[in-house]
């Protein structure tokens, strides 16, 4: 599940977020983890974004939540509280290494409900959310 | 009217907000008020908030709203800029103690423009709201 | 029960606290629930105030405190540590909107060992206080 | 482009934001400026904001944005996120002098972004934007 | 009037406080304002102090208040409002320069409330804080 | 000495302190100093605590004050002015530990001017005060 | 009207502020608004400033002052206070975008006495300043 | 000694510091003190405020200064660098109550370095600085 | 490579940091990825991990570092200064989710010099992080 | 158990500390308890102290242990982390008065997780802490 | 280069700034450094230190400016703006050890755009600060 | 003496460091001043750091020591502690101008006990902290 602006993957901002789209990166997932289902679900809305959480959260035949929520990371604490109120469990990913741009990025308030995080690795980090669910 | 993750109650973190559905609560509350005429609307998202209390914000059919905006309290200055926008009297209200959960929900965006705020009396506190403007 | 400066009720900054004063605000309660006993207290001193909680606070013959605790709202640890000692609820109420007025009122150090707090409704913050105990 | 609350403009706080509407405002650009094609967009979502801003900042038939934020200026990293994504120049304009009225709004989380900022000419800021992209 | 631990003036700490008692100090103003009728309070409660502030404060025949509120001047929001609240005007006065002592005694919660502020003179404060009521 | 709510040792929050009372801890301390003259005094005013300060403080007869100020501690600053003021050597004690509940009882303002601080061992803390003085 | 190290336009850390001087921009300005009448001065001293802000804010026959105050819009209380006393409108101009360098940079003390600000537009920033006084 | 702005006495927001101009107030004081011989100094500059606190502060014939920093007060450190430099005792007065006004005026840098500090009585806070050092 | 206390795992505080031990845990990754050549290290002296990451940082034969850094993570610039000056890629691992514990270990210093970091998964957290490096 | 720079006691900063080396301290100490066993050890290495720590921790033989961690006990969370880690209680104790020095000595990473504190009573403070662990 | 009240250097506080003047500083210096063409500028005033900036600034005449800014080292802006926008490098130097004064002297704003700084050496600091440039 | 990471000087982040090592810097050194009797200790341990001082602070036959205690700098209160303990006087040294980079560099724990400091001169920083101690 990806959150604000992650849609333009691809075209903005090669030099922190590189130049692959996210369907390349959702095809090498599915090469990769044949024996898994992988849904793909982005917006920009906040609101769109926890109507979704519900949807699946109470779903057993969803395995996990891999979560980049993008810059909703650092100021939305409703997708905070939708992550805490679901029983399936989310993992959050970025793409670029939050700790080392803005001090506004360097607060998650995801990551206190979130089973783990997992951020650094470029369109890898996706791969890795994954692994972690297994 | 109810913000992000309270469509949950009843399902979400029993401990915090009860087991008790909103369904239920409004049950009680046309029992209780049967010369009330109660209406309710509920979203996830911050616009839809913002368009429902300005449309029902200048309609002098309306008493004023009683207003759970969940984590939306803390977070968001344009639902704050709306109820300041409006003309119809709007309540805060909460069903946990606000003040004695996490330091980020101790500041409440909204209060200063509503008219006065309950928090802490489980699903009461929509009962008290609704006390509050009779 | 009253905390600093509230016996001063209608003489006091009447564009904030309003022209009526307390003695006739106990008349109205006191008509509106004649099945509830109520007793008033009211001091400046804030350990005459931790002595009235403790004297009733064990006493199982009180169903709860409505207290406004005025300015030692913001200051008064011992208070608070009075209330989180005893037995019977304490609902905290403001006349005003404390969120409306300077940073200093904004904080409650009573707040979170209350069963929950009403603010902002002028004398009807006590009516309220006393529903939420009922 | 404007944010949340501006399709109130002329209907709320008077004394902050004046009595004009924005209709009269475009009609008054239009007639000033008739070799610009100018078009105007307004919501009250986070979500439907960045939409916009992702289909219009990719297509060079646009000059530029004037975005009026309103209260997500001050609390929307995700807004930003999408002025920084974006091809298209974007300008940042106020009604108020947003320095001279509550603390959250003295600091814009979109101005970093943005190719400059006027605030404080009321409706005129409108046109002082206008007159920046040409 | 004088707060908490001014009845030790003499015997406390005289590299800040000076040798002369408040008796002395007393005398000498009576001499230097024979037509002036000096009336003196000290307490070391805060609650006493607002009792005193209450009955002088709405009683036609006192000019004004000189009040020394010792270490209360930094805690104590309950005598600001009291201070607030009645009718006859007060003067802060402080023996020792506060804003030279430790960073607690810098901030002042009664002086936005005051009349006005003297500071740093020795007793000689208090003889100014009689002047600037004459 | 008692601060404020210590009268209710043995009542109060025995998580925190405990299920002894102070009167028997009294006893205990009794016999086993029986060579010191052990004087016990509680009160919940901030007043009275600073008048006992005053009236034991300059009496040589005295060898210490082991002070239990509770949360006054953390907000009195006329109490740690008292302290100062007075020539008798006090030792602050606590019967939890301070330093792991919340932060606001993290700073002492009585702990500058204490000859020491004793934190954390239970009714413990007051014989190590006294040992202290020894 | 320009501030400190604005006389080094056109020589200093063009990176910034672009190799263009003051003088030409001057050119410009009056060829675009030849019937109005430009005065330019120019001074890195608080005092000078201060001072012909006296000399032409009690002058009618100045319509307004587009002020790039430098680096002591940052720091120059006394400039606010200038601009707050006089009588002619003064909008703040920047040739840099303010809030994308050093937080130092961010807050503007003369903001908030201003008609309004423009920031970001380069020299164009002075040519939007008299726009918004025509 | 008067600081930046103090000038336009009589001309500037009268709301906040009166009708009367500085002429007519040291009139006043000539008439009052007939055996001070009174030197009157106002700069709008930093500089030349401390030179004129170098040339008077070691000279004996000078008994004080009555200095009046204006908005300096809050932002010179020189200035108070000179004042501990020199000899002559400096007394800090204000004619508004600066604790009653915007939190930058809060704080004093010269406060610690003066004699003593008077603030809020109007013009008449510079006769009490000329009686505080008689 | 492990930090301080890690030495412990297995024997400490097993509701953070499970039942399992570090030997188990390094069994079982050599049994997953027997084509990796897996090193171990641990210190609880700092100095000592800095020496180690000299050693290897330079050396073509490590694909990488994986670091729990334990307490260091929060307090150690010393590390982070030897992450930033080696050549070998370091990875950043933590058993438990450091952001849902105290604040202070919700700041990384190491974070910003890391490729990537990974938290939360218990002992799998290294699993992840070797596989980010393969 | 004695931290950094404890070794040169006697020897350093003489008016903090005093004059007496640990040596003697302990002489008298062992004198004083004869019963118990006391062992001693001293290290400027934080790494060594966890190692230490971490050696008796586990071991029944041990009753607790009396640490003065000195310096390290407002830097290290490395130290803080081994406390909570091991079965034996650990008591803190400083020499000198820490919250009378500057500020950085007022915070103790470690007291949350020793049993107790104890400070400001010279090398008493080795004494009183061996008595508590009896 | 001396900024504000370094013309008292000898006469000023003596504990802090040693009793030699700086005439007999210059004398050493250019005994020292024959080969090297000492120019000596000093003043109160903000702007004119940035005027003398200015004028040496583009001037390959001068090798380096040792610069002892004095009190504007911590508030003014505008100094360090000049610093770097000139072309010849800037050695920041002081007598005192700043770094043990109070806290507001901590902190440099003309430190990050100086070549180097020199701090707490008395008046050998200013030849250090000539070798540096050599 | 030179602390963490140091070691790496020629080899770590030349862009910050420079590209000449240590050896070399002291081979110049010792040419420069060979009445000097130079001696070298580096070490990545804090503890070894502390030892170190230890050993030479109290031994006539050291003059002084040139100390860059890299990070140690700004996170070492026991290194701070050391260099207050001993009798030798230390010189504190940075190759970087620690002012211009990252906030946690801009604060020295050890330079208010350090006879003075000299940062942003590369490796010419050691020849002056040399020079300040002949």
């Amino acid at each position: 599940m990806n959150g604000p602006n992650l849609n333009l993957l691809g075209r903005r901002e090669p030099g922190i977020y590189g130049n692959a789209g996210m369907d390349e990166c959702l095809e090498n997932l599915k090469v990769r983890y044949p024996m898994v289902d992988i849904e793909y679900f982005q917006s920009n809305s906040e609101g769109a974004l926890i109507d979704e959480l519900h949807r699946v959260g109470f779903d057993a035949a969803y395995a996990g939540v891999v979560l980049n929520a993008g810059a909703y990371t650092h100021t939305s604490l409703a997708i905070a509280d939708a992550i805490a109120a679901i029983a399936v469990p989310v993992v959050e990913v970025h793409i670029s290494n939050i700790q080392s741009r803005e001090p506004i990025r360097h607060t998650s308030l995801i990551a206190p409900v979130c089973r783990g995080s997992i951020a650094g690795f470029g369109l890898e980090s996706y791969r890795l959310g994954i692994e972690s669910l297994l």
